[in-house]
């Protein structure tokens, strides 16, 4: 009963690289104005900005919007601004995220708040927020402003119910994906539905856009949630069993739970209030996914998620940038492999 | 050469009243605004969010926006939402502020982030950041949202600033003045000027309301940086000798640094360093800030700053509501006594 997605081309390894062929020169753009705008007379900030912000980061948000202006022939330069703000939201998340993590890994390096300390970490987070709407003023749309402020307070929502769920082992999967939708699916969406604004096109094709963002961010999370229990920190640019050891409650360990036995029920409680989580009880957590079916099945829901976000592409009409689009999800899921 | 305040009533102690009685029933609408919109079905955001909005603030900010509003004639409801949204901004960097310099009290109560830890109080934070943009959205005026975007991004360099010159006696006043300007006298200036914005009236009309609330904001800080020093955590709401503890450079002991002797220099150098600042060390910067005059001269600066407030509302025709501002700069120095 698995979902399958339907690869453009089986049996080659799909890529990120179509839709970084696709959006390069738009990039190139973007990156211009994420250099000049995270710039401040307060040299912190862009130092500890451009940390993040230069240090290996896909632009995958601000590529969205690229492809899907693309997808419908836009062929401005309003969405290279828009593309910066999206990604300086992204970046605020992230700075802010490791500090409410207290993370010390992200992307391989040393985080942020590692290094500079937390609360720099949380007032440039803020810094590049501001800077985010500053952006989206000079372009001047109010509907641009409507969705990504929209956006803004679902995320912090969506990260606010996850921190209140952590820890919670009875988390339904029900919820699980209302948080992950907020936390991390609302900006993939927001990013693609303001391609739609620039290019003025109808409230439907806005809709058709973000439901692609949407069910692709799912997929993403959900794939991101299956590599914490099956990778390494080389792999995965952050430590490996982070969400274990912080008792993030996700859906492999969701599963795990709801299928285990009384014995393996007890085992999750513990592990997830911190009161045994450490190597051994790691090992097991994995044994115990593995026997359940849980990270495949994780991984099931992911390419449900990507499959409706390549249905939903279907509705445009075929060209390199769908394509391209179509890929992006392919990559995203195989990235567990 | 002391710059002395022309106060409307001499023998009088100014007050508060005046500008709560004019701004009333507007404030009343604003609140009502602040209340339905810090809702979420998350429901520890409401919680943390009205620990601090229903505890105890004056909505300072807000009213100001209502009594400019009122010196213009204006008649209609735009700055309810507005002000509301200013009140969104100033908490969401209050709750931030709070992680950031580690508080534990703020208005006389246990702050945020001592009772909820410290990753809610930034994450709700974020959530009233981006609320606040929602608000300012739905107004639709595309210059309030460059006014407050500016602003708080201006908010989170001052923010940046001051962290650098934390621990840092070398710091200049200049220096000083750059960095309360920007972190609180921004949002006075910018909770002014937009009522000028939804009263339809010229950028000279603008910028002479920002003027009064920039030099409102920079009095209000130095009298809060001289209250730290000779006040007890009952009158002032937080703890008495904050800033000394946590090394924050404030004008009373740029002044006292400035005009000590080598030996005086280095119990500053050592005490804004945390090498030596418990209780002896506190009662001696006490003593060194009165025998240099330090703390009396921090408050001279600040009536030259209420000075220039109250003649910059010379500009604008007598009214009650410019009595009621002009009081309010009255007020805000006599806060120290």
């Amino acid at each position: 009963m698995t979902a399958t997605v339907h690869t453009l081309r089986p049996g080659r390894e799909p890529s990120i690289k179509a839709l970084m062929n696709l959006t390069a020169p738009g990039l190139n753009a973007v990156n211009h104005v994420i250099l000049d705008r995270m710039q401040s007379p307060v040299a912190l900030i862009p130092e500890l900005a451009g940390h993040l912000i230069a240090g290996g980061g896909k632009r995958l948000r601000p590529m969205l919007t690229l492809g899907c202006a693309s997808v419908l022939g836009y062929e401005g330069n309003r969405h290279f601004k828009l593309a910066a703000a999206v990604e300086f939201i992204h970046t605020a998340t992230l700075l802010h995220d490791d500090v409410v993590d207290a993370s010390g890994l992200r992307r391989g390096k040393v985080t942020a708040n590692a290094l500079y300390g937390n609360p720099a970490s949380v007032l440039v987070g803020d810094f590049l927020f501001s800077r985010a709407f500053e952006l989206m003023v000079e372009d001047g749309s109010l509907r641009v402003l409507k969705i990504l402020s929209r956006a803004s307070a679902v995320i912090a929502e969506g990260e606010v119910a996850q921190l209140t769920a952590q820890r919670d082992v009875s988390t339904t999967e029900d919820r699980y994906l209302e948080i992950i939708t907020a936390k991390t699916a609302a900006l993939f969406a927001a990013a693609c539905q303001i391609a739609a604004v620039v290019a003025e096109r109808d409230e439907k094709v806005e809709e058709a856009l973000a439901s692609y963002g949407r069910y692709l961010g799912i997929a993403f999370q959900l794939v991101d949630d299956a590599i914490d229990y099956v990778s390494d920190a080389e792999t995965m640019g952050k430590n490996a069993g982070d969400d274990f050891r912080d008792g993030k409650i996700t859906l492999p360990v969701i599963l795990a739970y709801a299928r285990g036995n009384e014995d393996e029920r007890e085992f999750w409680r513990r592990a997830m209030s911190g009161r045994a989580n450490g190597v051994a009880e790691l090992a097991r957590a994995g044994e115990l996914l593995r026997s359940t079916n849980a990270v495949a099945d994780t991984m099931a829901r992911a390419r449900h998620y990507g499959q409706r976000a390549i249905d939903v592409l279907a509705g445009f009409p075929k060209s390199p940038a769908r394509d391209a689009l179509t890929e992006t999800v392919e990559f995203a899921i195989a990235r567990a492999y």
